[in-house]
């Protein structure tokens, strides 16, 4: 502690790294489910186990804001953050929730491509997140971001392939409510993703 | 007034507790509605009205804050309380809306269920924002945060059953569209719930 | 610039006028494709190019606004308008993208009806936006937010007839889940309008 000036500084930062590392928990995870497509009572509890390991993360850091004063970034860049960070490990819990309702069964091919991508960006989400911590690395930050932007673009065009062929081959209107909600909320998980990269984007540029 | 430094301050939260209480009014009334099983003209015309006095308990803590130098808790947690408030009120006005532009006739024991949890939330919410003036009902607000918490964990587990039940059962895709909506709406008045909750608990803390 | 002692303060209007101008660009161009009736791959990039540039310009506030010390309005206001104009122009993209998906051909009267509004409501939300600049203006800029509210309103009743008639007339439920979602995008635009001019009459009352 002796050459810590900012202990409670750097603790934010391994607090936010903490909580970055649950949402790839929860892609990770999301990968392995749809590579196996089924989700039985172990898997439901072991994702719901994951929200809320990210939900305390998330308190953790709110709670360290309010009893701290000054702090290394804008509080409401913090605020931002540790909610954007807690939708991505949201919507992945919604979406596997969603499955278990429609009674998912089998692979879904476009489900695999899906989680590809999501743990594709949720990757670089981690380590844009850990990176974050120092200034000198602003530029591998930056091209993270470009990698997150990227990989949105992709689950636009995947999802509006995706539904484009469910109106035009499904012919069960049942199963086109259930997917396009579901390939809708894949997508989404890619959005708020972005909306990360975005928040960690405008804390480096303010710190520059 | 002699002994009251702080009028103003003391308003705000006469203010919230009036807000809080329209949401109420909305949260009653979309139950009454549930119970008969009907939307006339006239009880369209009655949550209109609510949901109008709700806007404007909303609009005067705006006014209020543009007005005030000093508040007794920070600016942004007014402003997200005031938002979450006014949330539950437009988010039960949408939900008797759609059911009028749905044709909804009958007694649906879903809404009535959903009703009667929401009910029970929003009473939990206006008794927070109502305890939240006096320091020590600490601990009293924070336990109706928790029953909000579990509220909305109940409303969770209604609408998976009720839709997984719907798609099972339902022959009518027309009929899962509408109700699947409907569920997913009842739901959300319970997040929203949460989310005021949230603010409140996170309020107390700063003021601890 | 002799007698501009806030160059950089009026720079931050003439951002906002840009970025509002962009959101009209949308507005516009969305009724030339709902009274067109066809999406092709030029119009597909056309409405891509105008949703860049409106992003573009929302870079251009936010670099302005990590750049500068002093700003003529509260700093989390200028973060609302920018995210508000921006949601414009992004929703408009969103339904033209879902209409392209959908394989949209030929004229749809109902979303005639709806780019009409939408065009007076955008017109009105530039036209507030560039007023907003002068206090002396304030009236003005108060007659465009009722009117802007008033579209909301006229949509809403638009929306709700839509789909009712939808689910009396259309007996292909996949032609429901399309044109439902859409109208209800389409209704999400005035909706952001609406939000608009919430926060332009908040930043002048503070400044009356």
């Amino acid at each position: 502690m002796l050459f810590n000036f900012f202990p409670k500084e750097s603790n934010l930062f391994d607090l936010f790294e903490k909580q970055a590392n649950y949402a790839l928990d929860a892609a990770l995870y999301f990968k392995d489910l749809m590579l196996a497509g089924i989700i039985d009572e172990t898997s439901m509890q072991k994702i719901k186990d994951i929200e809320h390991q990210g939900d305390d993360a998330a308190h953790d850091i709110i709670d360290h804001l309010n009893k701290t004063f000054i702090t290394p970034f804008d509080r409401e860049d913090i605020h931002a953050l540790v909610n954007e960070i807690d939708d991505i490990n949201d919507m992945i819990y919604t979406i596997v929730r969603r499955l278990k309702v429609y009674k998912f069964n089998g692979v879904n091919q476009n489900m695999v491509a899906f989680a590809n991508v999501i743990e594709q960006s949720v990757t670089a989400v981690a380590a844009a997140v850990k990176a974050m911590r120092n200034t000198k690395n602003s530029k591998a930050v930056s091209e993270l971001c470009v990698e997150i932007n990227r990989l949105e673009n992709v689950g636009d065009s995947m999802r509006d392939a995706m539904i484009a062929e469910l109106f035009e081959t499904e012919k069960d209107p049942m199963a086109v409510i259930k997917w396009k909600e579901v390939y809708q909320d894949a997508e989404t998980v890619l959005d708020i993703c972005e909306d990360v990269a975005h928040v960690v984007g405008s804390i480096l540029v303010k710190q520059a």
